[in-house]
Parts: C-alpha cells; sequence; structure tokens
C-alpha cells in the first residue's frame, strides 16, 4: 500500500467506457487489498457538484467558453480539497473519471481556447496535485459516439453529448498529443472488450512500480 | 449621450449603501435622457445568478477560497458576455453594482489570496473590458457593519455579511489601496446622507468628461 496514497486519474473522450474501466479496476484493486476512493468530475464533493449542475444544465446553451473554462477550475478546487487531498492524506488510491487534462483537451483543443490559459487556470486550481499517474482510454471518435448514441436511452442526455464527430476528433487527438508529451499519461487502447481494458490498465499500473 | 456606451462600476464595502446611491443616480441619469442599464454581481444574468447561488448559499460553508475565486471570475465572464458588453454595443449607460476591483478587494486581500492571482484570472474572464469609470464608496468598516446589522431585517442573510470587522477593515483599505492606484477609480465620502453622495457621484460622471 502506497504511504502517501496515490492518485489515478482516468481519461478519455465520451464513449471510451470510462465508467466500465474504473469498475473493472477498482474490483481488481480492491481484491489485493487496496483502499480505494471512486471519484468523478465535474463534481466530487458537495459544492462541487453544484458546480456540475450549472455547468452540465442543458437549458445553459448561452454559457460562453470561457464561463465554463473557470467553472470546470472552481469545481475541480474543491473536489481536491474536499475529496482527493484527504483521501491521499489518509494513504488511500484515489480512482478519478476526469480530471485537468480533460480541461486541456475539452476547453483548451475542442472549444478552441488557449490551452496555455487553460493550464494557467488550472494550476491555480490544482497548486501543483497532478495525478500520479493517468491511463488514457483512446477509442476513435466514431467508435465513442456510436457507444454514446446506443446508450443514450439508458442515461440522461448532457449538453456535451451534443457535440458533432468533428469536436470528438479534436478531443481525442488532443489527449493524444498530451499522453506524448507527458510520461505521467499512459495510453490503453479502448476499442478493445472491457475486460481486456481492464487488464491493460492493471498492467500499466503494475508496471508503473507505484502499487506493486 | 456616449456614442460606444458607457460603462460605470459601483464599488465599496458591504454597508457603504450602494444599491441607495446607484438608485438615485439612475433617476437623475434617467432624467437627462441617459438610457441606462442597471446591473449587479455576483449574478447579473441567467447563468451568472445560478453561479451567484452557489457563491452565497449560506450551507456553503466548506468553499474554498479559491474555488470562489474561480466562481466570481466565471460570473463576471457571463455577465458580461450576456449582459454588459451588448448594452455598450447598444450604446447604454451601464451601471454595475461591484465589478473585478469587489474581487481584488475581497479575494484578493480579504481572504488572504495572491492579489496578482486574482488579477491574472480576471484578466482572463474579463479580456481587456475594464469600467470606464469606477466610484468607490468609501466607509469605516464600523459605519459599514452597523448598517448591515440594521438591515437585516428586512433583507436575506448570506454567507459574506459574517465577516467580522477585522475583515471589513482590510477589505475597505484594499479597495482605497485600488483607487490610489488608479485614475479610473474615484473615491466617495459614503458617510454622508445618500443625497449627498448621490450628488458627489452625478459630479464625478460630470466633471470626467465622460458623459457630458
Amino acid at each position: 500500500m502506497p504511504k502517501n496514497g496515490l492518485f489515478i486519474s482516468i481519461e478519455g473522450p465520451d464513449g471510451s467506457g470510462k465508467s466500465s474501466a474504473i469498475q473493472g479496476l477498482a474490483t481488481r484493486l480492491s481484491q489485493d487489498g487496496f483502499d480505494l476512493v471512486l471519484t468523478r468530475e465535474p463534481g466530487g464533493s458537495p459544492i462541487a457538484e453544484q458546480i456540475r449542475q450549472v455547468i452540465l444544465d442543458v437549458n445553459n446553451t448561452a454559457m460562453d467558453p470561457m464561463t465554463e473554462a473557470l467553472l470546470y477550475a472552481a469545481g475541480r478546487r474543491q473536489h481536491l480539497k474536499d475529496t482527493i487531498l484527504p483521501a491521499l492524506a489518509a494513504g488511500k488510491v484515489v480512482i478519478s473519471d476526469r480530471f485537468v487534462d480533460s480541461s486541456l483537451a475539452y476547453q483548451g483543443v475542442g472549444r478552441n481556447l488557449s490551452q496555455t490559459d487553460i493550464w494557467n487556470i488550472n494550476q491555480y486550481a490544482i497548486q501543483g496535485h497532478l495525478p500520479d499517474i493517468t491511463l488514457l482510454l483512446d477509442v476513435p471518435a466514431e467508435v465513442g459516439l456510436k457507444r454514446i448514441y446506443q446508450a443514450r436511452n439508458q442515461r440522461q442526455f448532457d449538453r456535451l453529448d451534443q457535440e458533432d464527430l468533428s469536436f470528438h476528433n479534436k478531443v481525442r487527438q488532443a489527449f493524444l498529443d498530451l499522453a506524448a508529451d507527458q510520461d505521467r499519461i499512459h495510453v490503453i487502447d479502448a476499442r478493445q472488450a472491457v475486460d481486456q481494458v481492464v487488464e491493460d490498465a492493471f498492467q500499466v499500473l503494475k508496471s508503473s512500480g507505484l502499487l506493486y
């Protein structure tokens, strides 16, 4: 068990299967005795969930992209303070469904805002607390979108899902560029069946030497 | 009438009498034929009002000061885009009860955050759109607090009003320091009766040459 906890973020475009992968990974890590905290963004603490509601409100079509970027950073700050940092201080393994890389990919590239600006705002919000390791679930935009459309009957529709294929393509490439640039981020082929995605994710964690 | 509109912000600690002064000033300017838009922060547009609710929710005592600073900036961005810039483009006179200087004074100094950080976040939010002129209603902290306590039966209690005298003193001094530093900001003695405050505010606007 890591002494100071371990902060894992799972990233990827919508439809990359993050939820299923996290569930499978959590089962496996729990069986090995790790004390886990599963969380997600936007949201992840009571105040951050209030901010999430503003961000994802389908009626807020007039939201400016810079407003959105600042709201994500605000929610992230509170999520970090209320949920992530206390869990790490207690030596737990935190798995967050999305963190700062999602803002860099979605706001910085997807929404055509300056990635430097998004990085600066988020540096303020996180004050150096990047994940120890990030698993990027990569799928082609077509595959991701198809999964989203198939799932739509089962889950609540939100504003982000209304974006088109070119948006998803831009976001995917932004994630891959981040991964190419940072050793912290490991790419996993998320076109595979969920069991294989979980296996790959587990092997990446194992070979990182951070947990085992 | 100014061709490109005029953006006036009214600043000051709680209890400085901004609301009454704005009402009086608006009556006077309307009589002179100016087309006015009165607005306020936090809030001032539908999405910004949603953000206001999160900021001022009395249950959100766990809110981190950096979260708060980012939320104010997010709301300001949306307020500017939805309300202030369209009104200015239509040649109107916008009077905003609070704008960026409140964040510099309350978050930057009152909450002991870095004023440089607050400025950077807000520069991102406002993209150069500072008020053309700012009237700072100055009162000693004791006078401001006494007015707040007297008004409490009539108006909704919010979290900011629970701060103590030393906080109000810090905020007052922060406002005065901003005024000393920037020609845009004009100090008005708000210990005076509201009619005199309105008269002083009117004279400042008149002698600025921006409206008359």
